[in-house]
């Protein structure tokens, strides 16, 4: 019999536990979640013989070593800054430990460590990073078996909310994940190489350089470059790739819509506003906009941002009632906090609602003296505001990941992310019978 | 007899150095210049029995002691970071400190203390700041003086070139100061009052946010607005001031012009760019913008831009040599340090070249009813690249200080800055007989 401990709750871990507590039930395996609030571990597990559930403080360092003790892997879905203490654990009992997080440097230090104690650490195996890595590594990887050199490799991932989701909200989207990071989207400088030349786009730019994407039966989509392109070369051993580019999808027009934020600097996150209590969505516009008594708030934002008074993205800003005196609601904050407040009133996902995941990548390399382009992309839509197409995509690779380990069939050790075969097959073979598969196809 | 101690000898003390030299003939007084580098505080002295020069080093604690405790009065010239090693050593041997740095925190902690030695610490008696907060608080104190209310408060300060050393530049500017700190201008967010509303422009619309300024006999400039404009309110008293704004001066057209390499992104100075060793200024510009062989660098920054080719902000970068394929001549960097770079190459001071401040403020006031306006300006030009009017503009205040703390006409202790009339009306007083003085005209 396996130990499974899974630390941390929270909605990420919905879909995870849900296909940990069936593989439980298939081969007698006892899965322990833990979480700081033990009713929502309780309440997330059910009622089961095959696993339980309890407090646990990450901070408390003998409950955390007796836990990590009992189990033979550990699934971390704590916030990426905890990782090193039950890391240090595993290690001190040769414990496995799976994340869906970065990995830190100071985990990559640990790797020498980790082999000798034949401790396998596994982390970035969620969506993004984790199923991006399994699903272009292995077509990198087919490419590059096949004799061919890669001259271009570029990527999109977008956490999106499905079409019969958001009939008459003209941005096409809601909050389907952490709010805050969407509001921060971008920030920093986006680094990226084209045909060679590295390029460099402020974030004041980022979301009016944008590509248009097309995917069959879905349409199109906006993508916005990524701020961290180019470390992917080491990473994908795409030293030599002539054009390598990461980005995030949105549905057309949400880029420069969003980009009258970032213009106003709505998205500031370095300092408190003044007067927030008393302000109104109005107000916070206004905040923005040069003093001029004689005109409109909305006058002089079409000014501003020479926009037209009766266009689409005067309409999205109209639809989210900014120009209207509402109370902002919040007793501080800076631009970026209440901006996220704001826009929560008409994001938020309702219990009903669906998200969409949308996973792109495009590959060019050449054949015989010939470039040819392969394309994949995966869509994966969500059963509702709990059950979303956010958790499966995390928790099943990690799922997956976590039965693959604790039957033998991953036997690494060290610290890793999921870029080798021996690694990604497996977890992509099992995404596809539970429906997370890439439709693949050779454009030229 | 009195001793001064004048510690770093560099640029900025050049003017003081000679104003102290030329007091220390007249009274009898000593000066001791020291500096990291002997031979350039022996420079500045030249031959003459009043002064001494030695090579100075901050960190070595027994010698600043040992010349502190033999000083009068310190006036320290190093970087402001540096300031609390010699505010130490004068607390402890009861001596008066000097400086034209702000205020910082760690210093300001210290005001109690130096109340009880008896000691003054005077901060921020340079140019800006400094003849700033001793010109706006004689209007101000003039105009509360007399009852009335002051309703807004504007000043600019620019350090510019003057007119007959910037024929034939488009851009009628150069280097005069710091051109690091040029190059950075404008980073952050700028906060400020305008009619009792909190506005907040971010950094990327800094430079289109200017205000039109003019000036008897010197016609137009334009002013960009400094970050910190709300904590005036505090330090000039001025808490229920309905607009307080404070910025810098350029010629017309500089602005706008800048607003590109801010819109570009190559003022970051947050990451090193690749391949700096063998990169041209036309490949400089051209990783700001998007790919495509099939156009130039001109035509796409152009467009990207929405820039006539012909016009006057693409002369100006072509007046730089922007598009050439001129090495850079930088091993590495980040994109502000390779323009500031580039910029050196046509905005160096020649030795012939003359420089310019202008200072600028505006008061508004209610007067029986009526809303009243004064604005007070000077301008000091240079004599040569060495004899600056920023050296004198400077130099003068702070020797003037010196001259009235040990003659006994500035007699405060504690930490201050010159807001009150006991400090800033003796020094005015002089700086008007060195030439620096203000023209004050009642515009309504």
């Amino acid at each position: 019999m396996k130990n499974i401990l899974l630390i941390g709750a929270g909605r990420s871990a919905t879909s995870l536990i849900q296909y940990l507590l069936k593989r439980c039930t298939e081969t007698g395996w006892h899965l322990r979640v833990g979480d700081l609030s033990e009713s929502l571990a309780r309440e997330k597990i059910g009622e089961t013989p095959v696993a339980s559930a309890f407090r646990f403080d990450i901070f408390d360092e003998a409950q955390r070593d007796r836990e990590i003790m009992d189990a033979d892997l550990v699934i971390s879905m704590l916030p990426a800054h905890f990782h090193s203490l039950p890391c240090q654990s595993c290690l001190k009992f040769g414990k496995h430990l799976l994340t869906a997080s970065y990995v830190s440097d100071e985990i990559q230090l640990l790797d020498q460590q980790a082999r000798e104690k034949g401790v396998l650490i596994l982390m970035e195996c969620g969506l993004d990073p984790g199923i991006d890595h399994m699903s272009a590594m292995r077509v990198l990887d087919q490419i590059r078996g096949a004799g061919h050199e890669i001259n271009a490799f570029e990527s999109f991932t977008g956490g999106l909310v499905a079409p019969q989701s958001c009939e008459g909200n003209p941005w096409e989207y809601k909050f389907t994940w952490n709010p805050r990071n969407v509001v921060l989207a971008g920030t920093g400088t986006v680094k990226f190489i084209q045909e060679g030349r590295y390029k460099y786009i402020p974030y004041h730019k980022v979301f009016r350089r944008t590509e248009i994407i097309e995917l069959p039966e879905y349409g199109y989509f906006e993508g916005y470059a990524n701020r961290d392109s180019l470390k992917y070369r080491e990473v994908y051993g795409l030293e030599s790739v002539e054009t390598l580019y990461r980005g995030t999808l949105r549905r057309p027009g949400y880029c420069k819509t969003w980009d009258i934020f970032v213009q106003l600097g709505a998205t500031d996150d370095s300092y408190k506003m003044e007067g927030v209590a008393n302000m109104t969505h109005r107000q916070f516009l206004n905040s923005f906009l040069s003093y001029d008594p004689h005109n409109s708030v909305e006058l002089k934002l079409a000014h501003y941002m020479k926009l037209d008074l009766d266009g689409q993205i005067m309409f999205r800003m109209k639809w989210l009632d900014l120009f209207e005196e509402i109370p902002v609601g919040l007793e501080e904050g800076t631009p970026a906090q209440i901006l996220e407040h704001i826009l929560q009133k008409k994001w938020k996902m309702e219990p009903q609602d669906q998200d969409m995941i949308v996973m792109w990548h495009k590959f060019l390399y050449e054949e015989n003296g010939q470039m040819r382009e392969i394309q994949s992309h995966m869509v994966i839509e969500g059963e509702d505001a709990q059950h979303t197409g956010m958790a499966k995509t995390v928790g099943l690779p990690l799922g997956i990941a976590a039965d693959m380990i604790l039957s033998g069939k991953i036997r690494e050790t060290g610290v890793h992310i999921p870029v080798k075969p021996s690694i990604y097959n497996p977890i992509l073979d099992e995404l596809e019978k539970a429906g997370i598969k890439f439709v693949e196809r050779q454009i030229s």
